[in-house]
C-alpha cells in the first residue's frame, strides 16, 4: 500500500472513527484503525465489534492495499505531524508502515488487514432519507433521555419507528421519555420497529450535519446502517420488544402554564446550586402569573420568580433539577409548555405551538424536612 | 453591609482570589471569601494561610461591613446571575446574606469576618517595581524547572535576587535549572535575597500582565508582597539557602547547535509519541548540518531531521523528551543555541543572541536495549 495524502485529511478520517477504538480492546485486532487503499480512495474503518465507523477520503494512490494500524500512535501521531504532504507506505507482505513526512519518518508496526472483522453486509433492508440536520437535531432532543444502566438493555436504546410517512423516536430511562416526531417526504416500503443503542445515535449526531446533504437509514434483520457521501456507519440492534409507551403520555392536565425556556432553566440550574449532596431536588411552584422555583437547605434559600402565563389550579411539585435541566435544554424553542396532572403525576413539556415533541418528566420525591 | 454592584464586576473579582480557596479548607472560615464594604470599594480576599489574594473593585455602597461566603456556594453562583444590578445585603450583627438581583433572590450563611485571619501587614521591606508583562514573561520562563517535591521545600520556590539594578529568577528542581536577569530601571534601597514558594508565583503570572501597568515587589522578613492598582497578593517565603547554581553551569562546550525552536520542539514531540511508557526518553544525535531526533521501539521508530548549524564535535545524546519540550517552550524566541559538553553532561540552552535567559537540562539514561 502507498498513498500520499494531507494532514487535514487523514486527521479528518481518524478522528471520525478514532472514537469508538479503544487501544485496549480486548480483541488487539480492534485497537487499531484498518487503512485501505483503493482506487484515489482511502478508506478509514474503526470499530468494537457492535458499531463499525467508516470513512472515505480522497488520496493519491500509488499502490493499493491496506493494513491495520494500532490507534495508541497513530492518531496523536497524525494530529502533530507538519502540513506538508504525508506518504504512507507499506511493503507488499508486511504490515511495519512507514509514514514519510519532508526529510523525516515514522515506521510503525501494524496488523495484517485479513484478521480485521468485515463490516456486516448491507443487508436487505427497509431504507428511508432524511436531512441530515433534520435527523441531528431530533436525536439531540431524544438521546438526553437514554438510559446507561447496562442490566436492561432496552432502555440504553432508542425505539425507531417509521409508519407510512411518520418517522419516530422514542427514549426512556423510565425518569423521562422524549417523543419525537417527523414527517417524512417519501415511505420506507415497509414499516419499521427497531431499537437501536444509544451509543450508535450519539455517534451518529456527532458525525452528520452541516452540510445540507441527506443520511440514508437501512434497517435489517439485525443492524441498522447511516449512509453518506462519506460515512458508512453500522450498527447491531437491540433485541427486544419496547415497552407501550403512549398509554404513559397524560392526555389531560389540572395546570399548564407557558415560560421562557431560557429563563425557568436558569432559575433551576441557579436553585440547583444550593443542592450539593445527592439528588438537586427543586420545588416548582405554580401560581397566578407565574412560576416560583425554590430551594431551602442547610446552607441557605433561593427564590427564583419566572413570569408566565398559569392556567388551573396552582400547584407545588418537585423535580431533579439536573434532570429538568436537560429536559428544558432539548426543547430547543424559546418558549415552553409545561402540563401537570398533580403533584405525584409525570409533567409533560412541549416546544410551545409545537406538536411533533415531547417529553415527560417523573417528579421526585420532597427532600427530608 | 449593603452594596450593588453587576456580575462582570463579581465575576472578576472572586475569579481573582477563587483559585487559592478551597472548599475542604481545615479552617472552616478559609473555605470562604471574604468581602469588605468600604466607602465605594468591595474587597474580597482568599487565603490558604500561606498565601492571601486580595482584589479590590469598585461598587456602590449603601452600607459599610463585611462577612465571609462560603466559596462552594457563591462561587457558582455569581457564574450563573443574569446580567442585572446586583445587590448583596447582610443585616447588622448577622452573617446571614441575601443577594437580590431582578425579582429574584437568594439567601447564603455566612461566617463572621472577625474570626477571618487579618492579612500579614506590608512589613517594612525592600521594594521595587517592574512592568508587570516583564514580570509575567520571566516568571513564565523560569516556573516549569520548580519542582514539586514537599520533601525538598527549598526547590518547591524560586530564587528572587536584587543586586543593585540586576533581578534575577532562578528555579531547578536538580533535572533542570532556569535562570532569568532583568535590568532595572532602578535598584532597590538594599540588595533582596529570598525564595518565594513556586504555587505563589503561578498565582501571580496568572493575575497580572496586560495592563501596561507596573507591579510592585515587597520584600520582608518572612512575607513577599505583589501589589497593583487592584491587586495584593501576600505570601510567605520559604526558610533556608539556596543552592549555590552558578558552579552547575558548564562555562565551555565541545558541541554547539543553533536550530529553530519549533521545528525541534515538534520533532522532540512526535518522537516521544512512541514512548508512551516511563520516561519518554529520545535520542539527540548532532551531525554535520542538523540535530537528528529519533526513537526506536518495539513499536516502530521515528526519525526526524531537524536542520541547523552545529559547530564542534559531532555527539550524540538522550534527554527526556517532556522535559525538553517544556524547556523549549520556555524559551519564547525564534531560534535557540544548544550548548553541549559530552553525552553525561548537563546541555545549555539560550534564546539565540540573549544573554539574559538560560537554561540548564541534565541527559537521560539511554533505554536498556
Amino acid at each position: 500500500m502507498k498513498f500520499t495524502t494531507n494532514k487535514t485529511t487523514l486527521a479528518y478520517a481518524i478522528g471520525t472513527v478514532q472514537k469508538i477504538v479503544s487501544p485496549r480492546s480486548p480483541l488487539p485486532i480492534l485497537s487499531g484503525i484498518l487503512f485501505e487503499a483503493h482506487g484515489n480512495q482511502l478508506t478509514v474503518t474503526g470499530s468494537d465489534t457492535e458499531l463499525t465507523i467508516q470513512c472515505t477520503v480522497d488520496v493519491e494512490t500509488e499502490r493499493e492495499g491496506s493494513v491495520v494500524l494500532p490507534i495508541r500512535y497513530i492518531a496523536d501521531l497524525v494530529r502533530y505531524l507538519p502540513d506538508v504532504p504525508i506518504q504512507f507506505h507499506t511493503l507488499p507482505e508486511s504490515t511495519s508502515t512507514t509514514i514519510t513526512y519532508g526529510v523525516s519518518q515514522v515506521n510503525i508496526h501494524g496488523f495484517g488487514s485479513e484478521q480485521y472483522p468485515r463490516l456486516p453486509a448491507v443487508e436487505r433492508g427497509t431504507s428511508f432519507s432524511l436531512a441530515q440536520d433534520a435527523l441531528k437535531e431530533m436525536l439531540r432532543q431524544v438521546l438526553f433521555a437514554v438510559s446507561n444502566d447496562e442490566t436492561r438493555p432496552i432502555f440504553t436504546g432508542v425505539l425507531l419507528q417509521v409508519e407510512e410517512r411518520q418517522f419516530r423516536l422514542v427514549a426512556t430511562d423510565t425518569y423521562r421519555l422524549a417523543v419525537r416526531r417527523f414527517q417524512l417526504e417519501n415511505h420506507p416500503e415497509q414499516n419499521i420497529n427497531v431499537i437501536i443503542p444509544g451509543k450508535t445515535l450519539n455517534e451518529v449526531a456527532r458525525l452528520i450535519g452541516g452540510s445540507g446533504e441527506d443520511i440514508t437509514i437501512v434497517c435489517g434483520e439485525n443492524h441498522a446502517f447511516f449512509l453518506t457521501g462519506t460515512l458508512k456507519i453500522a450498527s447491531r440492534l437491540i433485541a427486544g420488544q419496547y415497552p407501550p409507551y403512549e398509554q404513559v403520555i397524560p392526555r389531560e392536565f389540572v395546570t399548564r402554564t407557558q415560560l421562557a425556556t431560557r429563563e425557568i432553566l436558569e432559575a433551576t440550574e441557579r436553585a440547583s446550586l444550593l443542592v450539593r449532596e445527592g439528588n438537586p431536588v427543586v420545588q416548582f411552584s405554580l401560581q397566578e402569573n407565574s412560576c416560583v422555583v425554590s430551594v431551602q437547605t442547610q446552607a441557605g434559600w433561593i427564590r427564583e420568580e419566572v413570569s408566565g402565563t398559569v392556567e388551573g389550579e396552582p400547584l407545588e411539585i418537585w423535580f431533579n433539577a439536573r434532570y429538568m435541566g436537560e429536559s428544558l435544554r432539548a426543547l430547543g424553542s424559546e418558549d415552553l409548555t409545561l402540563e401537570l396532572t398533580g403533584p405525584l403525576s409525570a409533567a409533560v413539556l412541549r416546544p410551545s405551538g409545537e406538536e411533533n415533541y415531547l417529553s415527560l418528566l417523573l417528579p421526585a420525591r420532597p427532600p427530608k424536612e
